[in-house]
């Protein structure tokens, strides 16, 4: 993530090699990478010094690219424990919290560290990211994959139990992703300044209905439920259409404000 | 925007007045600002000095909440010629472009400025958003609109017609949303890094279809179309369920990654 | 309904006016019959003796067309006392119950008559609908519903409450559209033929849970809850585009199977 | 489908073997039927004289029951060439069109004869469907599938290329499922009486925006273009949630009525 203006592929730089939609691989330039695929071996070493973007051949004659790795990209590739993750939520979410660079975010649940990606790569350089989580092999796998993304130093993980308080304060968005979100939403409120925003993600009807509850009983305003649904769409000449298979659902994603005391 | 830390309303803050979900003002905290209201005349002034989230009371005995404005707000209450927004669509733009803090991305057709105010606001400060439109009298609420949000620093504004040509190089990401956007292919791509981010947003199928044609020609890799849908839920204890209207369509997304030559 | 293979309009004969997707009018052609409409008057009357489908002129010149009217449209234009209704739901229920001509059916919530007029349509000649209702006033809006429709033969109405048992046995569907549907799954059981499928409609999600716990309990098989969106696509040469609002939600379907002692 | 009425079972009767909503079986109950499956081994010939409905144990032990087939379920058990079926759009097809008993409706576009067989059992015993394709392998399998579900004698199956006109006159419903709908509109006009409606099922947006442009220009009313989008909810106490997967797209509906010369 840290060299945003640099055109040419260096030493260390992570590309995503890109065969087709369905066949990407992620990995590291390093002189003498030999990238073993389905369709030959590929020189990652030769991209050293060549634009991102640009073409290699495998030794069976395959064309591929090196293109730069998005955070989204990140994330997909990304080391995870946990099946399912929300890349489609978490623009909505972005957008409902006012995620932006320079705030301070607080998350609990940080699972396989998907969301800490997201949120870090947004809020940096000035801003951070407190990740709690109780489950210390979790954050392992989180701390990897930050490492990896480059994006370790806007994130302070915390092996703790979110539901016992949070040693956070004035932070502007709260992130919740765990089984029982309704019971941070007292530490939550602690943790965020007047006017924050939090966010929660809950798979089941019920956990929504019962952290909406807690929302409105804590005084919290603004408060919107919802899902998105994205679907794909095949465009070719003379033949477009919808794809035939799409996801039905990740999680309901909920969000409001807090108001001060 | 500029403030981030802050938590007190001081003078020239805008607040985001909640009374309920479906009744918001926006307005600009001054000393003596009255805003007049079907629930009575508020007392903006009086908030000088209080935490945002702050309650107030209105001549009539009705409470309402000062909320800090996010980006979302201030794009759902900016000045606007058209009548169709894409907040829905931002985020997942955001999220497939790798959209952060301190890209060059440029955008042809401002439109009312919704996604330039968005693009801003995620890409600062070190980042800067070059915004093309044909139309002078779109460019001056584009203008007024970033004024409002303390955007303007971070966006330059050229009345030109993008289709011949662009004088931005090496941009991360290019946004399109003129009714040909194939028009513009080659010149983002032109305007692109290798490995940059396009993203066209299409009413219209045809426009879709047409837009990927010229993308396949135009040798970008990973070509994804898509649609957001988002549907609201009603929480409330015990009679949950999804609102009965939605948005069906505003826009399709398009998004793919210019191949170095 | 009943004369399906006469082309000919004639008295009494129901029409149903096209103007436009948006503007249509049910009628009864009858000599004299002067239809006074925002486009002029419209000589109902002297449809008599010309086809379905035939073009009428207005006094003002407009021209519409006399269709001949579907059970969809008849539904749509019924006298309600309820706003939801759930022609969208409709197909799925009747694919999902093997609704087809000869059946016998029980229907729990008769409410205004749409799925009553619908059931009725399906079934008939052979075929029959017992349909409760603990309503009079709903009732009687049904009667003269199924009336218009010329569907009163094939339906009998019951104003008694179904929770305290049905005196209809060897049903093979049962249709329940009332607000504790689980109340009904033990009487709907017994009214049931074995192998016999029930539906019902449950706006909230909690009343979907609450109904699937009671088919569990009561042996149900085969039990699926979901849920229809239908969307609009406006099809305009090079301008297809899907509309931009549409139903967000109705109720839920769930459908299940009963097992024999 | 022939005998309604009668509860027992009785050779000659399909079942549907239920295991689970993922497992059943279609089978034929005859003296001496011993289905084997993964659960162990089924006399479904010891379902004769007992009721649809019925429980059955495998010689391991495992219970199954045995259901009344309906519909439905032999169009999802039916033998098919085209991996693609329809059943969520029968249902909006069979609303859309008025399809009920006693109706003459021509088909174009037999494929494996999934919706042949939805529309013969909702028209018979009065009604009667004439299906057309030009692909005798195709109509073989129909005819097959026909039979098996009792439904053979209200179908009449034609091998010819139904846009060189069709034999049928008066219909009252059109249905259109091949890949050049538009190439259908005159020759079902001619056959369609007065106010007769027209389905067709398009998998592609150009196909339905072609087809709409022909409807048009014959002069039909009230045209309509949709899809549906049907979506499974998993009810289990206190985790009920939408379900992961569903079907994204199969084909547009859109459906019309023939205005008269």
């Amino acid at each position: 993530m840290p060299r945003l203006r640099v055109e040419k592929i260096t030493e260390g730089d992570l590309v995503l090699v890109f065969l087709s939609r369905d066949k990407t691989w992620l990995t590291k330039v390093t002189s003498g990478n030999l990238l073993h695929t389905h369709v030959g071996i590929l020189d990652i070493g030769s991209l050293l010094g060549k634009q991102f973007g640009s073409k290699l051949k495998s030794t069976l004659g395959e064309e591929v690219w090196a293109l730069k790795p998005i955070i989204h990209d990140l994330i997909l590739k990304a080391e995870r424990k946990t099946q399912i993750a929300y890349p489609k939520d978490m623009g909505l979410i972005a957008l409902k919290t006012g995620l932006c660079p320079g705030l301070k975010v607080v998350e609990a649940g940080a699972g396989s560290g998907a969301m800490t990606m997201f949120l870090a790569n947004m809020v940096r350089p000035e801003g951070h990211v407190y990740s709690y989580d109780i489950r210390p092999e979790f954050l392992s796998i989180v701390k990897r994959n930050l490492d990896k993304a480059g994006l370790s130093e806007y994130v302070t993980l915390k092996n703790a139990d979110a539901t016992e308080g949070l040693d956070v304060k004035s932070a502007d968005i709260a992130i919740i992703d765990v089984g029982d979100p309704w019971s941070l939403v007292s530490p939550m409120k602690d943790a965020l300044k007047g006017g924050g925003r939090v966010a929660a993600l809950t798979p089941t009807v019920n956990q929504l209905e019962k952290f909406v509850v807690e929302l409105v009983r804590n005084n919290f305003k603004l408060i919107e439920s919802m899902e998105v649904l994205v679907r794909g769409i095949e465009a070719r000449p003379n033949k477009t259409r919808p794809e035939m298979r799409m996801i039905g659902h990740t999680a309901y994603i909920t969000t409001a404000r807090k108001a001060s005391p």
